[in-house]
């Protein structure tokens, strides 16, 4: 019962030893973890590839397919290797990295943090799911380490001395719960993919950290938004859940006013059940609800490409933290803190995320966890 | 004197017929204009493919032997085609897509004109250069043409009714004129690149036209930036100008204060004294001068890593909207309008945005054209 029964089975990227890199699933038996080895099992060529990128973009017939065969793989142990003998890589090329704000509960508590006499919400939030593009080029795997960046921030004023920036190591470096999806198959340029689509597009589910300097992004997102606050690392689980493994999961949004404009509804609001675990240095700090969130997975994807914007096999779009409303259920250190200056990250603190989802057979699968270690500043 | 002499020497992808896309320069002499295929001409194996990235990634090294060599089969018209028989492709694969906001008077204008009270720039503006992530999969090869994009934007506010939100095709699409860099050789996660690498991990720049729904954006932007409003297009120009036929266009900056950090100078205040011209339906609306930027390319490199973001080959990094201090030394329609209605582009418009530079050997030579054309916005 470790969630990773033949109702999940997860996919990655593996080696063994110095062999290639190539596609696997896992599956637990009652007796050990294995990865089963997806090219052999299968044939497809597209699965003897160090990436799940050719494979995602043949779609969601030959996804079907090969789920099947790998179900019947998996339940016969062929081509199963133990998951302890396994390397476990990055399980795609991300493309696009577009990070959404979608959770109602973190945007207010952001808003009363910051601006503890205005509004919580801003005008725009409840019309259109917020988000911005992060760095692809710094997503990483579950397990790497996690050096804390430096740069400028606003230096505290003493005395004559006010509007002082400093250089140095981010002094206050957090972590964001977050729960991404992974692209497919993409779109043509300046068509728009309307929110039934989703399935056609989006292959699957990874866990996902997206690592904050608070005090870096402070100084520098007026007005161009989050920049080298976000852009060191974003941790992603080594296994992608396939939206298959997720058929009992979906659920009703807690409710959108006013009504989102029609290429956001009104068949778009199905949001997921995941519940998610943060644990700091073994102790688990927040326990944050996926099905809280406001905005759904089908409504990110129509509106990151009202505008046209294609979509390309490996773009990863994610879903911002997760922060249900009770105080312990809050995807971040700043918002867990309320702002606190000794709520973030100390130099080898470890932080994992864990999530899991009703199954299709009654029980409950684990989606990957993301861990990561933060090390020294360097230089 | 196209501005394609041997003191050039630009790279591009042609193909020829149905055959294969791969690695050339061009050269025009007083005859013709000519693509000297590169792949033949060295035997280098890494310009025999449809990009420019297998190539960049070897490095300065390599660039530079590359280069005498094709200055000598220009010279001599080895493996040189007619321009007029070749197709042309964007020339690399886009990694990650930054844009700057390096231009003061650009950043001024816009404060300006959007807070008429306040002050022009924000606190931030002159300690660092302000960044953002922009979509790299929707960077296209100039002569792609660009549909209008769709999207929400804030109202007019008539009588009782305000702060509506209407969705619709873009009324305020807008250009901006921007030099982007091409990054060769990439970088290790967590260690920040110096400035002084610059020319080792730079290998060439390209005109760059940054489309803006200039209402998309505004109703977005708060607090996370730019996104639908940018992500629905960005064109490149088809040549890469490679670093070494820029040797004679490096210039001081006008001047920085307050002093920059560390990190960010004092070896690395040399700009580029590249003329752009702006062109509307074939009339020059504009001619900024790119040597007024406030920020140097060094320090958009040295910030945009020093966080310890990695480089990769093919990233792309834009300097922003380049304008000059006189009303028509402005490198957007929302600046040269002065935030008119009127001032932005109808469907069927053209622009084409021109670049040149001085050369080594005393004349000038013409970077890459910009060009696109509005199509009128789908579904």
């Amino acid at each position: 019962m470790t969630g990773f029964g033949l109702d999940h089975l997860p996919y990655g990227v593996f080696s063994v030893g110095d062999g290639p890199r190539r596609v696997g699933v896992r599956f637990d038996d009652d007796r050990a973890s294995w990865v089963i080895d997806l090219a052999a099992a299968t044939g497809r060529p597209e699965l003897d590839r160090p990436s799940l990128n050719a494979f995602m973009a043949l779609g969601p017939e030959a996804w079907h397919e090969t789920r099947e065969r790998a179900v019947a793989a998996a339940g016969s142990l062929r081509h199963a290797v133990p998951l302890a003998d396994v390397t476990l890589h990055l399980p795609f090329e991300v493309a696009d990295y577009v990070d959404f704000y979608a959770s109602e509960h973190h945007a207010s508590n952001v808003g009363r943090i910051f601006r503890p006499d205005g509004e919580a919400l801003l005008p725009n939030w409840k019309h259109l799911p917020v988000g911005y593009h992060g760095r692809a080029g710094t997503v990483v795997a579950s397990g790497t380490p996690v050096v804390r960046p430096c740069g400028q921030r606003r230096g505290v004023s003493t005395g004559s001395t006010t509007d002082q920036v400093v250089f140095g190591p981010s002094t206050r470096l957090d972590i964001e719960a977050e729960l991404g999806f992974v692209v497919g198959t993409g779109s043509e340029l300046g068509t728009p993919v309307p929110y039934d689509a989703f399935a056609q597009h989006v292959f699957g589910v990874v866990g996902l950290n997206d690592w904050s300097a608070r005090d870096i992004q402070a100084w520098e997102y007026v007005p161009l938004g989050p920049f080298l606050g976000k852009s060191f690392a974003t941790s992603i689980s080594r296994w992608v859940t396939p939206l298959a493994a997720l058929d009992a999961a979906w659920t009703d949004l807690p409710g959108q006013d006013p009504e989102p404009l029609p290429y956001l509804g009104p068949g778009a609001t199905k949001g997921l059940d995941i519940d998610v675990e943060v644990e700091v240095n073994g102790e688990v700090v927040s326990r944050p609800p996926y099905r809280t969130m406001y905005w759904s997975p089908a409504q990110m994807l129509a509106h990151l490409t009202v505008n046209g914007a294609s979509l390309r096999t490996g773009d990863l779009y994610a879903s911002g933290t997760i922060s249900g409303p009770e105080p312990d259920q809050r995807g971040s250190l700043l918002e867990l803190g309320w702002g606190a200056d000794d709520a973030f990250l100390d130099d080898g603190d470890e932080v994992v995320l864990r999530y899991s989802a009703p199954g299709t057979l009654g029980g409950r699968i684990t989606l990957g966890e993301v861990a990561g270690v933060i090390a020294p500043a360097r230089g």
